[in-house]
């Protein structure tokens, strides 16, 4: 007992902040976001200068002051939790600025795309990690890993852009979704592989039955749900409607996180569906400030996840490299052949499949406690996703600028 | 190993939500947030219906689905976390409406507002707990818990009925500051006592002149800064500004741990710096967009920790019930006699003292961690805060809106 008064003396008199909620926790968050935000702005303005995308140097600004480098933050719960609402919020937004319709016109390149985009990079990475002489399972993980497109980054790059509703753009959306929802079944039996479990054609149907589902109950329920209430939310103030909307973004996110989906799907799809019914409500601004907020948080913090520390071996760099070079070719590619009809738009779809972003250090992360890939098998996932997410922003951008937008 | 391979399989195969970066956290995340911006946004209209606050709304909103009642959300790290960033911004916001000039001018009131307001509910609490048997060090927590305004609340309510830049308003900002830095003081000096350090007055000048300290530097050095960087601001994008100032108010609200004050005063201050240029530079609506999402989670995380089950007794009813009006007395006396000077007005200003919100769970927290109080005499301070915080708004609505805003 008298530690803890001891202890809260301490808290009291030598920080004196006591009245703020959790002292030390909060005071420690503040400043983390004041560095956060702040190296984000320094460094997107630099990026501005430079002509590369903002999300680079915001990945970037988290390198720089993440543990490797300056080590002024260490990405704690409540950062990564801010990031993720970050990464919610842009794909609400990016939602709000796609039409179904739009996206349903390229449906079977989106699907292409995707297909092509998840068989290349699984087998290339299964047989790299085979070549490595890792074990079956590690070389599946290791090939998981290289499966899911953080579509997140590119849409802010094609948003940046003034893109995002050409024919390439819907593709890659489109392709994203499918993405997900085919990688995270993936993901389910790779897991039950390695958990010894019996992981048979049924359960995997129900996994996959679950996701499909859902964004299919989203869209049929949604559409004609939002027309049929569009007189009611004309009546509703600004304000009002701005919560209605964060609302149904969180709701739609939180569940389609049940149905085994990325809370960005959900948030994507929450965000189509008010599109229908946008143009007549100004709420689109305020959930703006709240992604530019947020947003940045999210790519600041998958640079902090990055330690550049383990990058240091030689052999690391180079497994790492080669690994890089595959996952770029496999989406690349995947793209590409996918894409084919749009001629050489299908290339800006190809790079726009390459970062990995936060869905590869995820994997990579679970892989790891679950003792299943090694810390070197870790960092030469941690190079591919440093590489794949800072290069295929700048080749997009410079792509973008050249090609005709088919 | 096998058990986290299992644990692992499990969120993966049921779940399924793997990809959702620390998985079953984000879910969980996301449905309470869902919750409490439903609610807000659900039982602030209803208020707005009934002509009562918002606030009032939004903080039964959290005794409604907390754990008290309905059990949707447990107010969890991160939703706190959440929460503090609302109260940050709000005070922030705040600022952007403040001029500093207009509170240097009720200067005078603002301080006998406030010494008065500390020392009565001080002297009031302290006496009470004495009267209850309690030890002397208790009760002084007890006068402690009374001691600290909630700003927030009253200030969100000024902002709705459109007076925060009523003179009566101005002082109760003023005096709020003053509160808390005083406030602060106290609540070192009495954990000091309780860990049985020695708490001589040099320490407590140093506490003091730190706090004190702290805002003249802000304010001295914050406003030639401002007005000196104005026409590099003004070259700002819309978007770069918004970064400034965000960076800016999170920067100060974390300096202001370190000299003892609780962020919400730092974020003030940045606020009242930035106001100096805020006519020129259009970024306050995005701000605003900021503190809409995240304000009411703050009055709705106020409601969810106040767990309604300990209020059960007929015992702490009735103690809680006098300590309450204690707690009102206290306050709305000192308003009344600090600001007298304003007539009429004065009931007003002591009416906004009243709400303790959140600052009164904290010290009463601190002191149930320590063991300075007993579980009884936290009941009675929670239905205080409880009591404050709902019916002060209400009546400072009513009144507002008979008298005439001196």
């Amino acid at each position: 007992m008298s530690n803890i008064i001891r202890f809260l003396a301490c808290t009291l008199l030598v920080s004196g902040s006591a009245r703020a909620a959790g002292s030390e926790g909060s005071a420690e968050l503040l400043f983390s976001l004041f560095w956060v935000v702040l190296a984000a702005t320094l460094c997107g303005a630099l990026a501005g200068r430079l002509g590369i995308p903002a999300v680079v140097g915001q990945v970037g600004a988290g390198l720089l002051i993440g543990p490797g480098l300056l080590n002024l933050v260490q990405p704690g719960e409540v950062l990564r939790s801010l990031a993720e609402l970050g990464a919610v919020f842009l794909l609400f937004m990016v939602g709000l600025e796609t039409r179904f319709r739009d996206l349903l016109a390229v449906g079977k390149e989106a699907l292409a795309v995707a297909l092509l985009g998840i068989a290349l990079p699984l087998g290339l990475g299964l047989a790299f990690g085979l070549w490595q002489n890792q074990g079956l399972l590690t070389a599946l993980f290791l090939g998981t890993a290289l499966v899911a497109t953080s579509v997140g980054i590119t849409a802010k790059v094609l948003q940046e852009l003034g893109l995002l509703d050409a024919r390439f753009a819907q593709i890659i959306l489109g392709a994203a979704i499918i993405d997900d929802i085919l990688g995270l079944t993936l993901l389910a039996v790779v897991g039950g592989l390695g958990a010894g479990e019996d992981v048979g054609p049924g359960k995997v149907a129900l996994i996959l039955g679950l996701s499909l589902g859902f964004v299919a109950l989203v869209l049929t329920l949604g559409l004609p749900l939002i027309r049929r209430f569009e007189s009611r939310l004309r009546g509703l103030s600004l304000a009002r409607m701005f919560n209605v909307a964060v609302v149904v973004g969180l709701g739609v996110a939180a569940l389609s996180t049940v149905a085994g989906l990325a809370p960005i799907i959900g948030a994507f799809l929450a965000g189509m569906v008010l599109a229908e019914v946008k143009d007549e409500l100004e709420f689109e601004s305020k959930v703006h400030a709240l992604e530019a907020f947020l947003a940045p948080i999210f790519f600041v913090v998958v640079g902090l996840q990055v330690d550049l520390s383990v990058l240091g071996s030689a052999a690391v760099l180079v497994s790492g490299g080669v690994l890089t070079l595959l996952a770029v070719a496999g989406k690349l590619l995947g793209g590409v052949l996918g894409a084919r009809s749009l001629g050489p738009g299908a290339w800006l779809v190809g790079v726009g499949m390459v970062p990995r972003g936060e869905v590869g250090l995820i994997v990579a992360s679970l892989g790891l406690a679950a003792g299943i890939i090694t810390g070197p098998v870790y960092a030469q996932v941690l190079l591919m996703v440093l590489l794949t997410t800072v290069l295929a922003p700048l080749v997009l951008r410079v792509l973008a600028r050249r090609l005709p937008a088919a």
